[in-house]
């Protein structure tokens, strides 16, 4: 079968060539629980720039070369003898986070915290290619209507997105406000989702007036141009209080420091993006009683709540497709911020 | 009557006479819902000191001179014409922040994140004096047997302790471990706390051997020495995994880095100390998913549940009484690390 | 002014003057933190009718004759020397269940269990008068665009709503489905509010056709005409499992036994409809682990947070107007099944 | 190997011999994640009773003659390819509700409501045999120190007992009070776990003076005979208002009905013990906000909790053994009340 592979590290990331597509085996059914899944469409992720750069090289357990793509989903080709919920055509897509399903972790339903976790196109083979080998207890059926080249970055940004939505919705009072920095492929996921679950007011900010009038469309109660005013613009619309929940999208540079300056006495700091410091002094977490809470990925029941949200129409993503071939393009155009949306390579 | 004041700020903290002992007038009851209390005791916090340097200066609104002393308990003098819960005589510990019952956050049963506080010995006259006048709504009542000068303490010490582990506990799975950094007024009340509101091993860190020494008469599992491998000890005794829950009631040099360090993936570092900075990578908080959790003060039906805990004797303080005229050799005491425990003051 | 007043039980429900409307002294503010609120409108309860029955005579404390309307709304119109939230003018809502602030209860937040509860209109002089005298704890500012005679049905139907819909937002997933069994006054905003505060598909059972239609427009995903099929029709839409919540606003009849068939294992029964019986054996209980509960009123928080939702469109009430001395009229109409939505007096 | 099987139902339970004590064929490992276990203890439960007597006979689907027992512990014997976390030697306790892993309940941790859920000793062939044939999945280490034969009964009795009292746990405050009723099997474990999770007073109402002498030495705060007056005797120890949480073991006669009595406005009644009825009027669910919870089992990771705190000491079984061949014997010992604590079969 065809696959795009990561031969060698990119530190410069100075292409063209970044991925190689190639003629690979086809993988097949070895044991009771595997399930191959002919893949409909596989996300590209800015993480998938990291690994090129040569970034994770560290976290990694495969050699190279290897198949990247975390975010993919696809229909069911073969299964092996166990497997009872799923046959051949079942459309589905695929929790990158790979579970054991028989730790602590997974007994308790954080399988995103397994303690044998391997990560789908990371630490193992990835879904740009024809078809993937994974388990039963990695998939999730799609809904009807919901396409697998549709459906593919929720495996990974919108279970992301909807991960921390969930638990802020959870601090959350009817009355409330969040504020949600950064709305990109994840943050886009997240306005949607947070509109679902809650009925706080939503005040988004951002950098790039398309975002902003996206956000708009999407439901945000009030869309603002970030800036070195926005903490200010934020105590404003909150009576000098600042939110009870800010999911941070970004993570880097003034960012943080501005989150938790918007956050409330007794609020939630949700980091969600990553790249930067935080830096608080143990004085202002215990004057003012606000939390800091990280987000990783999300479990696998999650994926499945926010599929069927995606199938009922209540969340919904911007996509723009590639073909395997066009691999290298889409890398090149995701590098320099031609994508609306989320790129997604269907093979 | 008597009362120890502030009349200048120390800010060299050279004393000898930090407070000066003399007469002032006697409170009176002015309102329906006043209530005069009689000190029986008046505990002498760290927060003292800084407040005779003038360290909190800015975030007073009385002028000054002003009676010291937060931490009070005493017995009813005197109500106003609507007070029906309490009578003369009835012994009662003080909540510092005073509440205005009517606001959202009191409404929510969140009295210490009122939106109207007034914290006592510091923006209104405190405690070191005879009598002091509050609120029905800021008494309540101790239980038989336990005496005001000895629960004092509990007012601020043992309510922030208290408060900080009954968040920990619900966090904490009954097989789940727990690290307690520091033994001091509130260290020392949180073990016993913690033992009280959950079956989680209690690890204890400390530089003291005397408290460590504490530590385990009180029921820490493990009571060890802090050093520089302190990280190591806490994640050897869990199988690498570290601590579902931290509780720092340092909160400055290394100990929050360690601190963090210590905590599980999907964990909660408590910040209960103060004086230093807390420094993590926003990547760090999404790689392990960690919570970071500030803590002020408690509320009033917290207040209650500790005093009802200390009089059946599951929490039990360490006390030494000074009287009123002594307070300026207590405070060159509590300032030289010359007492154990907590010093009170016993009008 | 003028009120309209219960004299005697009308056991029979006879009429034609069930209350009298007639002459009484304007209360007037006695105590610092009295309020007098001009009503602008006050909703008419089926309670009214019992009350008028004679049913809930052992509860009452007042001697008759005396002032019914526990639905309350209206303008500030004078304040005691302590009120400092609201002045003249303000409109606002009353929350009918009376409480002290003081209460351990009310210090927890929970102050619809007040240990000292005063109910307006049953223990007390009601709203079906031109003025009403209540404490400043006991009003909640209704937002700019909110008139007092639009509001009021939210001080009694929309809390219990939003009291019992907010407790099962906390049990269902995202993708989990909820029944609502009854769309009068209470359900209809029930409908509301579980959109704006969770994603769970919605399945309305109704006896009423009008009731059916309002139900869809209101946002049900499945609108269905109540029979002795109604158990089956659920689990065929929940894959033969049952709805993790099932909130009953008839509580009589059939229904209980119902509700209880149709909800799923571990599922939540929410009873807020009175006057049937639960019977289950406690096998049941044990095998299906099934949870059943109750539902009174709801707290002053959160009739602040329904307003703000009202302000904001999320909820909106059916209500027809009656002039005060049209009291008789109205209470025939609501007996008679003649109102479509809430009828409200406008004194 | 000799195993003890149900040949035909006893429906009169007459005896002598109830199950018959024979050679069947070993159980051998067919697949990788099976494990084989050598039985060290398995106990015997009232349960096990009904089932000879048929009463059970509608819910079983394997035919007859099978084995009992549905309170495994032992020793790893033999393991399957992919088996990792245990070997040869490994003392274990097994939970008794086989789940899948892969249903939504499980990855949701719910294991206890696994869609697929085969029971132990009543859907297939239980552990009163010399060995059993398990999943890894099933199987919880015992810490050491905790020999089979003496961990047996937490599997089922234990496992209730502390699924019940974790729920408990969460809705007590530290000053709250809980009602035990019923101090058996799971009733004595219950006080245990409650002292550990909860600071709670503990009220035990038993009709048993052995048991009740048992239930103060384990740490209860009153230990009252159970009678009529029962409910008149917990509202006066809680100032009229009732208790936060009514633990019920018995489930049948007057209890239901007394335990949601002295149930507290807003408090909870959790049914564990079954065989009656509860009837309660909707109208006093709305009126008192009270809570009926179900309790099923519990979680594979509940057990793995359980243990860790035996293993600990804080929760001791008193157990008497027996050899395989006197099961006959137990069985009617059981019948007969003549068991002190759990009777556990030592194959």
């Amino acid at each position: 079968m065809k696959a795009a592979r990561v031969h060698e590290y990119d530190t410069s990331f100075s292409g063209p060539e970044f991925l190689k597509v190639e003629d690979v085996p086809e993988p097949g059914i070895s044991e009771p629980d595997d399930v191959i899944v002919r893949i409909g469409g596989a996300g590209l992720c800015r993480t998938d720039l990291h690994i090129i750069e040569g970034l994770w090289d560290d976290t990694r357990v495969v050699d190279l070369p290897y198949v990247l793509g975390h975010e993919n989903a696809g229909w069911v080709e073969e299964t092996g003898t166990w497997v009872r919920r799923f046959e051949q055509g079942d459309p589905v897509v695929i929790q990158p986070g790979l579970s054991d399903g028989l730790c602590l972790a997974c007994m308790r339903g954080h399988d995103n915290h397994c303690e044998n976790l391997v990560f789908l196109g990371i630490q193992q083979d990835g879904g740009f290619a024809e078809f993937l080998k994974v388990k039963e207890r990695n998939l999730v059926r799609l809904p009807d209507g919901l396409e697998p080249r549709d459906a593919a970055p929720h495996a990974d940004a919108g279970l992301t997105a909807f991960h921390a939505v969930k638990k802020a919705s959870k601090v959350l009072e009817p009355d409330g406000t969040a504020v949600l920095i950064g709305i990109g492929g994840i943050g886009h996921v997240a306005i949607q989702a947070l509109r679902d679950l809650s009925s706080a007011r939503i005040i988004v900010l951002e950098k790039s007036d398309l975002a902003l009038e996206l956000a708009r469309e999407l439901g945000a109660d009030s869309a603002i141009k970030s800036s070195d005013a926005s903490v200010e613009e934020v105590l404003e619309l909150t009576q000098g209080k600042g939110a009870e929940a800010v999911l941070d999208f970004v993570g880097e540079g003034d960012v943080p420091a501005q989150a938790l300056a918007m956050t409330k006495m007794d609020g939630y700091y949700f980091v969600v993006g990553y790249g930067g410091t935080i830096e608080v002094p143990t004085m202002e977490m215990i004057a003012t009683e606000k939390n800091i809470i990280g987000n990783l990925g999300g479990t696998t029941s999650e994926l499945r709540e926010l599929v069927t949200l995606a199938g009922e129409g209540k969340v919904q993503l911007t996509t723009r497709h590639y073909a395997l071939d066009e691999i290298n393009e889409a890398i090149s155009d995701l590098h320099e911020g031609r994508i609306k949306g989320r790129g997604v390579l269907v093979p």
